[in-house]
């Protein structure tokens, strides 16, 4: 009786889709002694029936990015007091609703950078030097049937722009300069001590860049920055990689200039209606996809739940925050 | 008649085969005014007939790896002075039987090493995250409909073993640094002056390794050096990357270990009998292939082009060849 007791008080915390990581590591990705999960995926209760019934018993969610945290979800869960992440970005959490509530928000703080900047770089590889290509070509029989090679093009001494230079971005630059590559980068203001060129003007950046990648957040500032200027200043040999989100790029016009051969390739992990993918880029060569993949490790997924894990624990033991956002 | 006469005097440079490059690049590949090519590929002649009219007037030979420089043909060409390889590597050239005639050995330098190396750590990047698999997984629309997502394995703090740190292990090792990754290698002697654990024996590094890649040069020591005792060392989730030679490995029993799932995955740019690569590994989500085109950008043949050009207007005005093997 007495150990009922006890778990009856312990915080509840709400997931409304499986995350990714849990689908790969099950219920271990977010095991806790000091908290309790409540599934609502697994529940046969449709989701407004489901939240009305444990509304007033929910203190926490945890929420992937499928499972945007509208100020609809939170008005209706009054007990409300953390919200985190599976994911760096928070562009799905209401943020305004948040802070007018007083409810605190974590993220999944830097522990994807390393493998999202090894997706992007993956991704830029693949795209200059045609690996995806390559292997399709040789999978084909084409070798040496059809003598023409995919022809790939030097990394070294490319001009690579960075958009965003936060903790991927900077990951991104320290492992391409080992490439012989040219770092250069824009953001909302100039860092100090980084070795590279600063563009305060994207588009200018565009214009001397051989390769753009994408690596900051989705905000009002963000939103559509990838436009039909920033991509004709690319120009007809000018690759873009995103790992960032889908909502940067003006995705329509992007379709355009790869069908029309104005830019030169893409290697693209995130897109604007995801899982929906332009299916009408599946037949070039020069575009590789991947499906919202560039945080996803074994190793990232279990470092993931341990974060999630640690700021739930942290937050109702009136500790602060691991990786604070709100 | 002075110019048709100082033609006539003119070096001719035999080509048996047509290099990729020339394939790519055209003529201008090789062109220079101080010599003369002779395509024996081009000749409706066949290769016996076209080289035993010319076979005195030849006095060297661009010579790719496709186009071996047996004892067989250099007997046949009396004044053959000078062989310049498209490739690194030199094993397709008799060297005993050029030594034993004095005539001279250029190869292509490093001007391959760092788009060969950039090659190598694109496939490694690809069969950890399984970029192409990826690739396809969005292409055949499985996303989100089949939930598995070709899940990768983090690159950072990975064990990389380098079999063979000249030119190329050197470049692929400072590139992996930048992600994190733990470098070990193996070659004949130890390197002076090298940050990174040194094996003598292979086996062992494939025990302590989550990867090996191959960047030596095939010599009778290197023949089948990447055995089945190696291969079972390096183990079920240990990765191999080949950007050398096919025979450097025991494709035959590389292929089983893939089929029976003993080693975890390969990236592979060399076979054992080019182009036939094993097709039976065609199936296998963790296998990436490459037509033998690691060294192949525009960039790195326009390179090549002027060192192979260099090497013959050096040879031909006594001066040092720009990068001599014999």
């Amino acid at each position: 009786m007495a150990t009922s007791s006890s778990t009856e008080k312990l915080p509840r915390v709400l997931i409304v889709k499986r995350p990714d990581a849990m689908a790969v590591l099950g219920d271990g990705f977010v095991a806790s002694t000091k908290f309790e999960i409540l599934k609502a995926f697994e529940s046969p209760l449709p989701l407004p029936e489901f939240l009305a019934y444990h509304s007033d018993s929910i203190s926490a969610i945890i929420a992937p990015v499928a499972a945007p945290v509208t100020a609809d979800l939170i008005r209706i869960l009054p007990n409300l007091r953390l919200v985190v992440t599976t994911s760096a970005g928070v562009d799905h959490v209401d943020l305004v609703e948040c802070r007018r509530r007083g409810i605190s928000v974590a993220n999944a703080g830097s522990s994807f950078s390393e493998d999202v900047a090894d997706t992007a770089v993956g991704l830029l590889i693949d795209v200059f030097r045609r690996i995806s290509a390559a292997n399709r070509f040789v999978k084909q029989r084409f070798w040496p049937v059809k003598g023409d090679y995919p022809l790939g093009s030097k990394l070294g001494r490319k001009r690579i722009g960075i958009v965003g230079l936060g903790s991927i971005g900077s990951k991104v630059a320290t492992r391409l300069e080992a490439f012989g590559c040219q770092i250069s980068y824009s953001s909302r203001n100039r860092k100090p001590c980084v070795p590279y060129h600063y563009y305060m003007d994207i588009e200018e950046m565009a214009a001397t860049s051989d390769a753009l990648i994408i690596c900051c957040e989705l905000n009002e500032k963000t939103l559509r920055l990838i436009n039909k200027d920033v991509l004709s200043a690319l120009g007809k040999r000018g690759v873009i990689v995103n790992v960032a989100r889908g909502a940067i790029i003006d995705e329509e016009e992007m379709v355009r200039c790869l069908r029309e051969g104005e830019i030169g390739g893409a290697g693209l992990d995130v897109f604007e209606d995801e899982p929906n993918v332009p299916k009408e880029l599946f037949e070039l060569d020069n575009v590789v996809f991947s499906p919202h993949s560039a945080f996803m490790t074994l190793e990232g997924l279990e470092e993931l739940g341990k974060v999630v894990v640690g700021n739930i624990e942290a937050f109702f033991s009136n500790k602060p925050l691991l990786t604070p956002v709100l």
